[in-house]
């Protein structure tokens, strides 16, 4: 399953070489993620209250070509891997316009504890939602 | 009682004016206020761990000249207003390399409890912290 | 006229105080002003080609309520003063669930050249737009 | 050559989960590159001045360890790769109290006009800092 959103940039997201300056892209990918995991039944807000948190463990991002202000972009997001510690997300970001391809990234995230920040085993925690983003597996 | 601190301006701070973004000089203020506490004897860290918080109830901020990428700034911070519920800090920024005064501004912050975010008492509360802060309003 | 604009709040728009940082409402603030603009039938690109920059003289904001992450806000924006030299905007921030007001704001912003920073009489330069703008004005 | 600097977490740099967001390593990363760049003899300022600009085409972080306010951290940076089209730096960040290894990250950039953007031969337009460059590699 993909799920899309889409973003406009902002005026303090771009930098004196005027484009969007690249830490902006996590920060959407964050975004996308909050979305595809919506789409799946749940919130991200009820996932911490659950007792759920996803700190990220490893960002990668590819900037084909720049941004900047005002551009109407579309980010794609889908979860590419499932495992009961861990879970990977990819994005691919549009320029609405041409339908161009700009960007690229992926992170992989751990299951932990909303209290202690150790990690969790999600699988055995939360099978239901376990299955249910196995099913949505790209 | 003066506090001064130093920053040097990001990259990221820039937007595509070339010039900083605006609502970077709040940050910066809150790293001066939180030198200043250090300063009286408490961090800001071991201030939450105690209960209290100082969440913003105003901020004033006035622009006279911008700055720009690796601009050394010196931000000077005084607290002038202190009841029990509110606490009025105010910021100066100067450019180290010509001590030409760019921006001002103050701040209006509550106290509150940090686990209910209600407001607190805080001379009845923390009466040692309040009065350490009285003595060196200016 | 009023413009209004929605945003949710995004993760890293939070603090570890649990709300969305303070220094977060301006930048919502340039998204609304954005919107007015182009709603009187300019962009603000589009104004930036044409020479004119609208660089921040002054920020007020007053914050009555904190919001947090995935909270839906309604932000009004409206213009309250034209003169040759400078522009005030206007903001009211609501919670979309409970059209409850949490944050006000004003900001005011001098006419420049957006090639050399210094000031600009906007009123001769672009007398068409002082115009459409001083209708709407509230 | 390595280059090391230091920071101090900032209150608006963590998020809702109590420690740092992670979208804030890269504008770390970017102060590191500023440092080392400078410690080559040239500032990054200068860099722009004679044309020359930097736009990243990838990042790759790994978190290890969360960080939170008022956080020493202890950034190292060195170059490990030089091409006339491209460049790469590396970075460790380590807690200044623990000496903990907490993340590393790494970002390739390349050499673009800044007027255009467009690509730059680095090598046979500024042969003096490649060469420079060159001689500090790891």
């Amino acid at each position: 399953m993909y799920t899309e959103i889409e973003v406009t940039v902002r005026y303090a997201e771009t930098d004196k070489m005027g484009i969007t300056h690249h830490s902006v892209y996590p920060i959407w990918y964050e975004l996308a993620r909050t979305e595809i995991i919506k789409n799946i039944g749940i919130t991200y807000t009820e996932m911490e209250k659950q007792g759920i948190m996803l700190p990220l463990a490893e960002l990668n991002c590819k900037y084909m070509e720049p941004s900047t202000y005002e551009d109407k972009l579309r980010i794609r997001v889908w979860i590419s891997k499932l495992t009961p510690a861990r879970i990977v997300f990819n994005y691919e970001t549009y320029k609405v316009e041409t339908e161009k391809l700009i960007a690229t990234g992926s992170t992989v995230h751990a299951f932990a504890s909303s209290k202690t920040l150790k990690p969790l085993n999600f699988k055995k925690v939360f099978p239901e939602y376990y299955e249910k983003i196995e099913k949505i597996l790209l």
